[in-house]
């Protein structure tokens, strides 16, 4: 007899998929509750269940809550196209496009604008024993539609509208989002008290905020992602949480941060590539300790999209590159490029700076090389279908430029018992040596 | 008209899927054999099959025997959940819990004991040529059910029931292992003879051991799992292979080793966050020759867990975190974290050893951080629920113990030729500076 | 209603999926464009579809022509199986063997020799707005059949037949290969002007060339594959793309090189595994700037298997095993493996180079570690069914070599402003001291 525990929200007697989805997938949660009513039955009882969603948009307009352990719903398409570019092309460009939206296995939220977990498209939520385990995600996309925030002239780019994409709100273990695709909504995935979650293969993108671990956890993989985030948002961002492992991801501009810890200890970045067009891409503050940031390529320069052109994040370039507030960080083997018109750096007429430790002792910065150049200022005006072109160029855009004198690293006053080798000269490392340990790099041998 | 490849455990007219998957799946291969019997027509005439497993619970009692290539058996739910913590639950508590057992496409493991291959759920084996090649196991979970070891008070914390998950026998190519969940076997994947295997994006959590790779291989993938063993076996094993990348792992307690390589060569192991509750996280022995050992996250503390702290895996503290018996590897750019009170030391008063080089020549250690505190004695009396905020707690717990002082780097008496960078000062590195090269980390300078 | 956008190629009443399954697939792809024919009916209209291809043998006659975004091809096995090795077996041998071909959902590339893009079995081209998005191939087999150049003995060695498996011709955003078996292609997958597309997860070997990204891009992930090319090819080959992560990789012989970057800057290779029988594995050229170069194990030895042992990439011993002519780049932690009787390199007597700045300014060499060894003379007269005992063995035979003079790092005679630490002692870097940074590795103290 063939498995009752296969759903298809196209093929489920209860509502119409196209219509609200959320209502539909809350019907099939209600009929796997039912089925599996006996935790204990068999050495089994409760196994969960698969919702497949297959390519199509399928409109949200109830909110999704899953409160059962082993639920997998999964697509057939991830279906990112870049609302951005869209959003800022003329109607008589759009007339002639091929496609508008958004696509895959597609859910459109369509829930009013709400804060935090009300304004998610799937809640994942549950209190007691156990803690709710391996709710997986995988393979669909999650579209927030528009944004709709006031700042901007023109709302699309404000990054805000009050969705989420997933929103697990209740401490949770091995849990899996792999291979979706989440596009325009002010969050895209938000987890608190994750154990050992997998967050990998994922495309999140134009989303306000993109990855965010919240409350208290641990153990857990952020990897293998294409991420990018607003400029009022993080593209990564984790509080109070220990052991996790962020690596494999390449996170472009234009986050307010690209990965942002605040008390994380004993976490490890490496193996990422980093691209921002602001300062403070990656911030360990709030005692931060004993992390490791290795391996990692950063590069920042300036938006070169005459859209978003307006925006930053409101740090100046004295914050650095990495910015660092804890004690015994390791931040080893990682290679840093900034590229600018000096005319652009704030405050005026100051060195920038790359690696910042700005308090906190017992941080080891090693053999770190920094590339600086200067580039051409201004934008170009470009139309919106040129933004790729626009981007590569900009990213291909080296080896010309002259070099620019930069602080690669600072070690602010208060910051004391930290290791700074072979990550600038002496004229290019700001420190205290009487309470900082200090070896420049080598230069040519006079003579 | 429609595939006859494509077969479903619950729709397969032979058998009871929930009563013996394992004679199901059987009676399955042996239909492909018999259709599939042409190594040659059109150019083809073997492509194998899929056997899908929908999520449910299914017993298996007949061990499955897999000889053909491209078999993919493939599920919907990799179903973990905390066995362990379960099984230290009373029984008043466990009447309030939601569910009790793994979900998801879940195979539950009910063969008598037994050793080796013998014990395993899936067996692979096949002689003669070609080698097997590109068996898949995606996306299902195999769960031993039961630990039945009689050495611990509670044989639930034995990590022993001689079942293993899968056991692949014969020399195999191109074999895939993705996106499984394996929980309370003795034994998880053993892979006699690999060549180009992946093992990727899974979780093997509560196994006495996770992955061995045994006989003799090469150029393999160990990536992107979550991972945990126990106190008596390994995380990740490997014995006489070379080439292989070990990568994007965050492997967590309670392994006796985390990484076990014997006789391994010209393999890398890089980006994989460790954490363990014993010395010896890392062991290259038995002439392990050209590894990498590079940007990795260490940290070992001390078994938080009232259940689990009266085990450990027989080291002392003068072992090493990583312990080195071989020439010409390398460990670069690695962070390493201890956190324990001296009281549980071993043996009392010595210095604990982070990096330990127990012999050969060659081996370059450079560039490491170690971060060296000290923690306030004692475990938690905390219920099994409390396992989670227990363990987190022990994690943050950070930056604000009193360094405690180590040998960073021990390089024994037989070794030289070593040379040892930037990972440790002259009073942290014990070595013979007549046999081996050393630059101590730069303190400041004085006056 | 069941949805109409899931397809299976044995399932459509127009063609036969085993005659000729590009015409099959083409055919869906006109009834999905006919069907989804309004760019924006309630805020959607053409979210794609995806297209099953069960296990089995597909003969592809038909090109298949992509041009609508989202559409997603999946399979259930990548079916690889090692065509060289049987196409080197004797008849009487094969005579024996369980299979010959591969296997999976198998696509068996049966179109003319033909040049660039009109060789490839599925060709993604789509002019005009926007960029052709999210189209996806996982999970199948791409089968090239046969070699056939005439330079080789062997017509099945040449790596030749003009057949591509995917090429993408137009520029594209968030593409995604994942899972993919692709063997024996002159090239497995080309994609031009390719803006965060996802390689990862997949088989790609025994294919003249592997990956190519061509064209101009960005923001891409090559990451997690198996790779192995043709003595004429490149593994891994890249040309002006900025922003790129290639990590996880482990990439085998023979490509000529293991990942040739032209013109590409700001990018990032790290934690990859590379094997090579050749000289210039890993090769940055045409003003590569800015790029990453990290925890790598690269390995060089030469071709024991008979049949390929008179094939090589022309290079000789002081080309480099990496060599680059660029500026900016970072070549940090890296372990280099050479293994080869002096009595094979060439030019005879000199020494061979390993890293090697052949030009260019501000590329920062440090703490990378060489290991060369010499290794007996002569391959093996083993059969074919021995290729992989034969290449097991030689990837194990370390730690009995005795050492060999290597140049670890030559900086070439027009290049300046480098910087070479701890990679090599004074007897052993080759550079102009007046105009490069130089500090040696610390060798064991005198007296």
């Amino acid at each position: 007899m063939a498995s009752q525990n296969c759903y298809d929200v196209t093929q489920w007697p209860v509502g119409d998929p196209h219509e609200d989805v959320g209502a539909v997938i809350n019907s099939i949660i209600a009929d796997i509750k039912r089925r599996q009513d006996d935790p204990d039955r068999g050495d089994g009882g409760k196994p969960g269940a698969v919702i497949h969603i297959p390519p199509g948009d399928f409109r949200l307009r109830t909110q999704v809550v899953i409160d059962i352990s082993f639920l997998r719903i999964t697509g057939a398409g991830h279906g990112f196209t870049s609302s951005s570019i869209r959003f800022n092309t003329s109607r008589e460009e759009l007339a002639k496009w091929h496609e508008l939206w958004p696509g895959g296995s597609r859910v459109l939220v369509d829930l009013p604008p709400a804060h935090g977990a009300d304004g998610a498209a799937f809640l994942v939520a549950r209190e007691g024993d156990p803690r709710i385990s391996s709710v997986e995600f995988e393979g669909f996309c999650i579209d927030g539609l528009h944004f709709t925030g006031t700042e901007a002239d023109n709302p699309e780019n404000s990054y805000r509208n009050g969705k989420t994409g997933i929103h697990v709100a209740s401490a949770n273990d091995s849990f899996r989002i792999v291979g979706m695709g989440l596009v325009y909504l002010e969050h895209g995935v938000t987890v608190d008290d994750a154990d050992a979650l997998s967050i990998d293969n994922n495309f999140i993108a134009e989303c306000g905020n993109c990855v965010e671990l919240r409350g208290r956890g641990q153990a857990s993989r952020i990897a293998n992602n294409l991420i990018g985030a607003g400029y009022d948002g993080y593209s990564i961002f984790a509080e109070n949480y220990g052991g996790i492992l962020v690596t494999g991801n390449n996170v472009f501009p234009r986050g307010a941060s690209s990965l942002y810890f605040s008390g994380v200890a004993r976490s490890s970045v490496t193996a990422n590539r980093f691209h921002s067009f602001y300062p403070g891409m990656l911030v360990l503050s709030d005692g931060c300790a004993e992390n490791l940031v290795s391996s990692n390529h950063f590069f920042r320069d300036r938006e070169p999209w005459e859209p978003m052109v307006a925006f930053d994040n409101g740090r100046d370039d004295l914050f650095g590159l990495v910015h660092i507030d804890g004690v015994n960080n390791s931040v080893i083997g990682n290679h840093l490029s900034l590229s600018i018109d000096p005319g652009h750096l704030k405050p005026a007429g100051e060195r920038p700076v790359m690696i910042h430790v700005a308090g906190g002792t017992g941080n080891y910065i090693a053999t770190n090389h920094v590339v600086a150049t200067t580039e051409a200022a201004g934008t170009t005006d470009a139309p919106a279908s040129a933004c790729f072109a626009t981007q590569v160029g900009a990213l291909l855009a080296s080896g010309t430029g002259t070099p620019l004198e930069v602080t690669t690293v600072r070690v602010g006053e208060g910051a004391a018992s930290n290791t700074v080798l072979d990550s600038g000269t002496a004229a290019q490392v700001v420190l205290d040596r009487s309470a900082n340990a200090f070896r420049p790099t080598p230069g040519v041998e006079a003579g």
